[in-house]
């Protein structure tokens, strides 16, 4: 069995929101997908150990907010592996609350949808909520950050948490200049550098300056090994 | 509420394929998603109305086939827009059994999955199937067809069964060249041409062989009106 196939599968990556009283929190996901057209119904995938998994079973409510391809890794990082238990991921993000409460992001963000859960589903790992989409509105025309895009160009990474997370194995390789973050699995490739961070292609690991953080999750010069 | 906010959800593009006894089926489908890792568990979206769900239901198994990105028209048209209780769907398709006994098709695909159905959710017009992967094989390396890809670059239609289907309004429309199929809702466009089919772009509609076929469906030129 060669698990490789599930990577040919094609994503987005989104933003999902939910609320828990007066408290918001906000997750990366890669797993939204239309139900049906009428009513306009859509499903998403949670783990259960992430804290809007339990915003949503407690509100029944969740927004989607659909990242633009041009959303810069920080931002992911910002939703994707940081905990809402431990830091306000809102906090320097452009948000509004949609009609029912939920949160939505309004920068970098193509659209967002608002929905009313109908169905949860104990799917193992994770639960599947179906939701009837009580609110959808278009921000930007663009095209939409895929999975793809996030992973082969931007070299984006993936946590523990994500259905598609893949433990590192142990490998021979002879990139040796390649250094991994010990936090999120991000790779940084002095070929590529960091050029949203003002890093030029060519950079190697040890001229990047003693400031420079991991695009991805923020952990500093220190958490990086080589890969 | 603007529901073309759902447009900008990406999906790949798939072969859903179970089996009935003796009896195979398989349709087209933009509906895939891992649900999580450990164990490898994905879940599909397939309309009530078509047989693949009635074989799904029965059999307990079914397969995804990851179409490539360069797969032709034809094939999406052969699964997507034809059903298996009027024709054999597989008829000129290369395709192998599964371990499981469902069908895979082994041309134009990246890769393949089975899976075993371990829950089965009602979600309206559609059953969401959420199985566990008992094979995996990847064919060849290349990149996934999307949706998007479909659409936009290949400007392929969508059957009313589809959880993504809009129904076509009138509107005013100035490209009074364009002709759509009756049957499926391809739009000839002479600026485009077929080339798939040896028709080069700037091809007028009514300068097609008499034996041209919507490369979607397969129907015949009469079946067009102009948009």
């Amino acid at each position: 069995m060669d698990l490789k196939a599930l990577y040919k599968i094609s994503y987005g990556l989104y933003i999902i929101t939910s609320k828990k009283g007066e408290q918001i929190n906000g997750q990366i996901a890669n797993t939204v997908f239309q139900i049906s057209s009428d009513p306009a119904t859509v499903a998403i995938s949670i783990n259960k150990q992430n804290l809007t998994n339990e915003f949503i079973r407690e509100s029944k409510v969740f927004g989607v907010s659909v990242l633009a391809q041009e959303a810069p890794l920080s931002i992911v990082g910002q939703f994707g592996f940081k905990s809402g238990k431990d830091v306000d991921k809102f906090q320097g993000v452009s948000y509004k609350q949609g009609i029912s409460g939920v949160p939505v992001i309004t920068e970098h963000t193509l659209a967002c949808l608002e929905a009313e859960v109908i169905n949860e589903v104990d799917a193992g790992t994770h639960h599947i909520f179906i939701g009837r989409v009580t609110n959808a509105e278009v921000f930007l025309e663009g095209t939409p950050m895929t999975y793809a895009y996030y992973q082969q160009i931007k070299r984006g990474s993936v946590p523990p948490t994500a259905p598609t997370f893949v433990p590192k194995q142990a490998e021979g390789t002879e990139k040796m200049d390649n250094y991994v973050c010990n936090i999120c699995g991000y790779v940084y490739d002095p070929a590529q550098g960091d050029p949203e961070n003002g890093v030029a292609p060519g950079t190697p690991f040890d001229k990047l300056p003693d400031d420079w953080t991991c695009p991805v999750c923020g952990a500093g010069k220190d958490e990086f090994a080589k890969e």
